[in-house]
């Protein structure tokens, strides 16, 4: 168990960076009072909407918690609650330090550019490496307590049911998280837009807007907090789902077993540190190439990764990399057998190497996942250009051009995901994917860290708009924030990108635990049976509802805010003339109850989902058939759920930075027709990039993973 | 022979009934000169454009149809050609009656709504008994000459490959002509909105703005001819491949084989002679209620086919409804068999009756499709509505929401889809649901009357416009026109429902043809094979890149035309004066060379991508995954397919309604901000429904098609 203790040494080192860092940031000035007033208001906002969220999601909590308890016994349950709560302070630290970094970045943003990056990034990384070690202390604690203190062998059934209770925890804590900030982010904003910009023509976080406090504490709810859970619950089943299936499908390792789920954990530790080194090269040089400053840190991490993962697989075989472990009990990992077939394949196992060279196609992904996304969101390139373009000719041409680069912004990244399939696949069988996966989110604290950036500086331009301070600071936060369209896109790109590949080893677990629980069930999952046609459409059916659930819920509440916000202006005729103050709390106190309305219905359809499918169909055509479609719907929500989430981020953030290309002066600039047309297509890609898209991610991982336990409960019962 | 020699009789009743009502419909009045000016300008252009873009398919099919003659010899090759030119002649037809009907509906119009309804409806039915009837008729003649005359067995392989040759010929002639044509209709639509609506403030089909013939025009070439070659593919498709399945699947069969791969020629043939009869209930009734009317039509053609289904399969069965056909070599129709081992299975077959249920099956469905496609695009419900009202806070919420019903939109269709997959392979496997797809179809000739009456009654008003006849005529043509939006949006859900039935079927041929040509090979179809997740992702992908194109096109085109109006606007001021008339033909001129440009490219996407994939899957991973993941992408282009086409075709006709329900007087009415903004959603929706959702459909076909010619071919090689 060495290498589970290095890893939760390594965790600890996360935390203690974010402590260490978060004094550093909060030793930073935090301007006038006038902005201390604007930022406490935000910070009062943003924690009440978060207190009500998790009672909420607390009541539907303990609820599944008695179910889990009731079917799968204490320990899953525990493990449940453990991912759970982490999952929600993973959400409330990252919301917590970015209501606090807001201001202090406004302040720095005075004293120039380079400052108020320092102080913005490190406020994003502090969220990151948070993230990053908790989520890695989560896994390594529970599975050393397992392991060690209560002696349960590895890969004892309790241990691997336990396992997947902590990510199922993890997971359904992020799906509301997400879905519930990214509701109350998104009506704002979009509410604010409407009745301050277009109606009365006020300009954006202009702080007579009664709408706009709440717009500033949706950045920090949604993007921020939302955002950090999603990524805890990323990280949990990503490694989570490595470990389980090492369990299952390696069952010769012999000595190797503990040391070989104890590897991705150990990855993840060394990775930690590498994007510790990386976060101090994010400095701009001179010159103002703030993307360019963020890419030197993310490219020293990936680089630092590449000898640090190869010494922690190195280090966990006791430099023994060309050993090929597995065999005959590997058959199925291999491409050709299916479970029929099980033990009779001769095909070998993998290497050391094998691993190692999986885990770069990980990091190769990652990098290419951020190209692309940039690609496809930057304003210095043909897709962001074209919908600017095409703002000149109007509302309707702009979201035409929107909606087609939104289509086509799904093509490379899949492209790019298959290649990574295939090429780890053809390395080591599953396990190479899931070392891909696994390889991708051990960059999660740096990856996080870019996306926490973003809502921190969008918050310090709208205090330095409402307080009030001299423009060239709003220039300097506008020009933090254009870089944070992108990240914020690559981020959502990178959970949905390891999704993908993590649906696949998910997949593995499910078709493994079914084999074990149900010896004598013959379950077809060959294309062949209609069955699993019928589980891939209901499964790929699935994202489509939620997202127009998600979309549904934006629209509804962003009309509640115009509604209030009319009231206002209709009942104290001294908010525009600007000599009272508006009520900002009951704005916030609105979309809170609004959003936390909104959220529970989408987020319980991945739960149900997968139990109402397999009992519906096991009625009609057996349990063989029941397993088959609910396998099949599992495939079928990553087949469908990975286009609609990619097509949504990225499609959003293009729009929105094709609003801000327009603002530097292009196609006529601010004010201008091709200006109004593109806040309309802002308005449009702000709940497809933000509430919808995003929460495809968890909801994913969600079905697979009560597809799992549902697996667990009906073996037990 | 007697059933082939039966349905080929009823499908010259189809002609006959064609040609009769055609006469009856051109012996009506044209009106005044200025209509006929107008009307002849229209015909002008739409010839001119057909030409072109049949001279250009020419040529790529041309090439085809040698590339098919070296590879699967000459009698492949002529079902080819065939094909072809009966697609291109079933769009040549629909666009002749079409631009012919408009003038004299407008006309009929000026008498009474019944009057106007008549003849529209009247010419909707030519086209579409056209449809199916030379679409039976290429299958039939055909068939009989190759086994009656040639002396070829029915299950020889010369036919099997014939057929699947003459589907493939109708499909790549429909792919262009829905695309190209969908590219006409809309580019000249949204360029001749914007510049005139829009810029110029005129109104819409104002005889100022030099595209208004174009819009008019692209009418008839899209929604009609694009429309009708759509169709005709979808129709001999299915139909085909369920003769195809019997042939290769029901082995066992005797001297009842060609009874069963007649049969489902006799039911097309019973169901041309139901619709004839249903087109004739289309009436008002005293009462203004267009939609009920059409209703009734459909109603009566559904009513009646049950009994005529139940006829034709008693007359092919010879009486015998409750014998069981198949036995063992039936192994893959059941559920829980995969092809390893086909023949093992103790399953017995089907009886007639089970046929009969799953034809019936066919029907509910297609009703059940109508009847949410309404809900989803008809101004009495919530969706529409809901479009309506939230175009009062903009053109950004308006678009949201438009997006949310076109993402919820897709749910009841695929349930209803995923319900009639379970039942009638319940009743009898795959059969089953070739024989639900097969009954879809049998109903074309009714629906797709429904369906070109639309753009006969949208040019009536066009020229009712330009020819500034009084508003009530106006008045008419717009209360049959917005019945024309949801039919219009009808058709497009019943060819893609159909199509998710149609893939099963032609899965089911591949996989069994796979199995006849290289039978030593163990392809693995699970999706526990990763190339299958490949296969599934890359077909998914398709239909998004594919819409993306399509969605691209329109836009650039719609610049183009933008352009020419402002140039033309610019270099004589006497247009906008109403003094000197602009030159129409250029404009025409202008479009077409865009849209057959614009079609190209992105026809080829399905032709190429299986070809493709399979060889690159097989340089990897060697052959058997090769074709596991070709298998894969057959599904995925399905599972993919489906949504984005549902989404796309029930959207836009959402959009365009709320426009209407708007201009009907709610929400402010014509002129108001929420009116601004519904044209916006309007322009949005018109891409989404008439270019890149319809063409999916023929997409997903060609994407099979070509895999099972890909297999025929390299088996002869």
């Amino acid at each position: 168990m060495n290498l589970v203790l290095i890893s939760i040494v390594l965790g600890l080192v996360a935390i203690v960076y974010g402590f260490v860092t978060s004094r550093q940031v909060l030793s930073s000035g935090t301007g006038n009072d006038k902005m201390r007033e604007i930022a406490g208001a935000i910070q009062e906002g943003a924690q009440a909407y978060l207190k009500r969220q998790y009672a909420t999601i607390g009541m539907v909590g303990v609820v599944v918690a008695a179910i889990v308890f009731f079917f799968l016994g204490p320990i899953s349950a525990i493990g449940f609650v453990i991912g759970s709560i982490l999952s929600g302070v993973a959400g409330f630290i990252g919301m917590n330090i970015s209501v606090r970094s807001n201001v202090r970045t406004a302040a720095a943003a005075q004293s120039g550019l380079q400052q108020g990056l320092t102080l913005a990034f490190r406020a994003g990384a502090i969220t990151g490496m948070l993230v990053a070690g908790l989520a890695l202390l989560a896994i390594a604690v529970f599975f050393y307590y397992l392991v060690e203190v209560a002696g349960y062998a590895a890969n004892d059934r309790t241990v691997i049911d336990a396992l997947i209770a902590l990510a199922f925890g993890a997971s359904l804590i992020s799906i509301f998280a997400r879905l519930g900030g990214g509701i109350f982010t998104k009506a704002a904003d979009v509410g604010a837009d409407l009745v301050g910009k277009v109606e009365a023509g006020i300009p954006e976080d202009d702080p007579r807007n009664p709408a706009v406090i709440a717009d500033n504490v949706g950045d920090n709810v949604g993007d921020c907090a939302g955002m950090a859970a999603d990524l805890f619950e990323t990280y949990v089943v990503t490694v989570g789902a490595t470990m389980v299936l090492t369990a299952l499908l390696l069952t010769g390792l012999g000595d190797l077993l503990i040391p070989m789920m104890a590897l991705p954990l150990l990855i993840g530790g060394v990775c930690i540190v590498t994007s510790i080194i990386g976060t101090y090269f994010v400095k701009l040089g001179g010159g103002t190439n703030v993307m360019g400053a963020m890419y030197k840190g993310f490219l020293v991490t990936a680089i630092l990764s590449v000898p640090a993962i190869f010494g922690a697989i190195w280090f966990a075989l006791s430099g023994d990399m060309t050993t090929e472990m597995g065999g005959a009990n590997l058959a199925n990992v291999d491409a050709g057998a299916s479970l029929a077939e099980e033990g009779t394949s001769s095909i070998a196992g993998f290497t050391g190497m094998d691993l190692f060279w999986s885990s770069l196609v990980g990091l190769v992904l990652t990098g290419l996942i951020i190209w692309i996304t940039e690609y496809y969101t930057g304003t210095n390139f043909r897709p962001v250009r074209s919908i600017a373009k095409a703002s000149e000719t109007g509302h309707g041409t702009n979201v035409i051009q929107g909606l087609a680069i939104s289509l086509e912004s799904t093509a490379l990244p899949t492209l790019a995901i298959v290649a990574g399939i295939i090429i780890s696949f053809q390395l080591a069988g599953l396990m190479g994917i899931a070392y891909a996966a696994t390889a991708m989110l051990a960059l999660a604290g740096m990856v996080v860290a870019l996306d926490a950036y973003g809502p921190v500086t969008d918050n310090a331009g709208g205090i330095a708009e409402m307080a009030g301070l001299d423009d060239s600071v709003r220039e300097k936060t506008d020009a933090l924030d254009a870089v944070g369209n992108t990240t914020k896109a690559v981020t959502k790109g990178y959970a949905i990108g390891s999704a993908g590949l993590a649906a696949l080893v998910l997949f593995a677990a499910y078709t493994t635990d079914l084999a074990e629980f149900f010896p004598g069930l013959d379950v077809d999952f060959s294309l062949e049976n209609p069955y699993v046609i019928v589980g891939l459409l209901l499964g790929a059916l699935l994202p489509y509802l939620f997202g127009s659930m998600g979309m549904t819920a934006v629209g509804r509440a962003a009309g509640d805010v115009v509604k209030d916000v009319r009231e206002q202006f209709a009942g104290d005729s001294g908010i525009m003339a600007g000599t009272s103050r508006p009520d900002y709390a009951r704005t916030v106190d609105l979309v809170t109850k609004a959003a936390i309305k909104e959220m529970i219905i989408p987020s319980l359809l991945p739960v149900l989902a997968p139990i109402v499918v397999y009992f519906a169909i096991t009625a009609i055509a057996g349990q063989a058939n029941g397993f088959a479609a609910l396998g099949a719907l599992l495939l079928g929500v990553i087949v469908g759920g990975l286009f609609v989430a990619l097509s949504m981020t990225a499609g959003g953030g293009a729009w929105d930075n094709a609003k801000k290309y327009i603002e530097d002066g292009n196609h006529g600039g601010k004010g201008s027709e091709a200006h109004k047309a593109a806040v309309t297509g802002d308005t449009v890609g702000d709940p497809y990039k933000d509430t919808a898209g995003p929460a495809v991610n968890p909801m994913i991982k969600i079905t697979n993973i009560v597809a799992l336990l549902l697996l667990a409960a009906l073996a037990a019962g």
